[in-house]
């Protein structure tokens, strides 16, 4: 019996178009069967939005025998699940997200479509990971990340992933061969300090631009910034059991009594 | 010296003219001068998705001394980051979001642009807790939940909360005299087995509409899912930092040189 090939769902947060999403179809074609599944417009920054007040829609862009491209209107998360629920016939081997333009790492996986899209195949089950490159040049060079992102989706599809994690996996602007290695890191504590940037339309009316200073609040160097920052991928294994273990006896020590 | 009213920052994902909202400003106004700022329209589902391709508008609707109300076009998020950088002239004492028209238990966290907002609160270092009543009805009855959550807002402003993390409540639909008490939980392994509907538009062109079913994978009786089943208000602590900790080790064991 002829064993099955890898089905592999691929999908992104900055389009169909996106010079990323082809060079993670590019990582991943050797590796098996490629189902690509992307949103038909830029959804940078949705976080773990679902549309629920909106229709979708669904339209293949081309389809071959071992690469069937789709696009969505809606957001990355709806990728995925629109994805198992009406494009796959068998529950995928692997679901990737990215080449993210632009980092995901520390306390940018909350924003992060991408991410967000490799979580939705964690919660269905699927050993998932994220990518993203540090560089937001539409002419990006994601030579090194196609090599890293390959030898990493390999492992993910002979070793698997403990269970309920996922992985972040964040690329270096640096050719393939000033690329150090891989750290397998914790996310960095930091947070993005927003500056809304205040204008007056034509009518004279305000409006608001977000903007914003990335601030890193942490010195460890077992996190994804201080890897990032010294010539390494990072990888941080994510998980979306949110509790904080740690707080409940404290919690348990308060009156919650009303009259 | 006059010793400052507590400043309490409200927010929701349902918009600004929900009577959840309502309930939460309610709750809150005893316990100090309170600020909100939520959407124009609905924003359920939008998880933690930012505005940062599109303008924000943001105007008062009514400000007093102790109550300044505001909307705000962006997401659930960008209210909590737009509040900070233009309305409030000192941070907050406490962030509270909701109260949501529907359950945000288990793997709802994930999707649910209340939790998201309360956790944009915790990662600017407020104490902040998200609040969510299991009744979708517009004319829910919030009495249980505003007593409730107005102890519970009372504990955070005494006591705090361990840092990086933040409170996920939910309350059952029930009467205040039904609800049975509080539980301190962890967040049940559960998702949302998604089915899309398929129709047509008047053009024969086919649309999709997310719909989809619970399924609670867990027995544990230390659960959100156990505790709301129960007639308890389940609170789970709920942290940021994302990382699998459990998952760092295996993954040191790998390989990861590439050619």
């Amino acid at each position: 019996m002829k064993k099955e090939k890898p089905l592999i769902l691929i999908t992104n947060d900055d389009g169909i178009t996106a010079p990323g999403l082809q060079a993670l179809s590019e990582a991943m074609s050797v590796l098996g069967d490629i189902v690509v599944v992307a949103p038909d417009s830029p959804q940078s920054g949705m976080g773990h939005a679902i549309t629920i007040n909106n229709l979708l829609r669904l339209d293949a862009v081309r389809v071959h025998d071992d690469q069937k491209w789709y696009q969505c209107s809606g957001t990355p998360v709806d990728c995925v699940k629109i994805a198992i629920d009406k494009i796959l016939h068998r529950k995928p081997d692997l679901c990737v997200s990215g080449i993210n333009h632009g980092s995901n790492s520390s306390i940018n996986v909350i924003y992060s479509g991408t991410m967000s899209a490799a979580m939705e195949g964690a919660i269905e089950g699927i050993p998932s990971i994220g990518f993203s490159l540090l560089d937001y040049a539409l002419d990006a060079d994601f030579a090194g990340a196609i090599k890293y992102a390959r030898k990493i989706a390999k492992n993910v599809l002979e070793h698997g992933i403990p269970e309920g994690t996922l992985l972040n996996v964040n690329i270096p602007k640096l050719s393939a061969t000033e690329i150090k290695g891989v750290k397998i890191c914790r996310q960095a504590m930091a947070k993005w300090e927003e500056e809304f940037d205040e204008r007056l339309d034509p009518n004279k009316r305000k409006y608001y631009w977000l903007t914003g200073k990335f601030i890193n609040y942490d010195q460890g160097e077992d996190t994804d910034e201080w890897a990032l920052k010294n010539g390494y991928i990072s990888v941080v294994p994510v998980q979306f059991d949110f509790t904080a273990h740690h707080a409940i006896s404290f919690l348990n020590k308060l009156d919650y009594h009303v009259e």
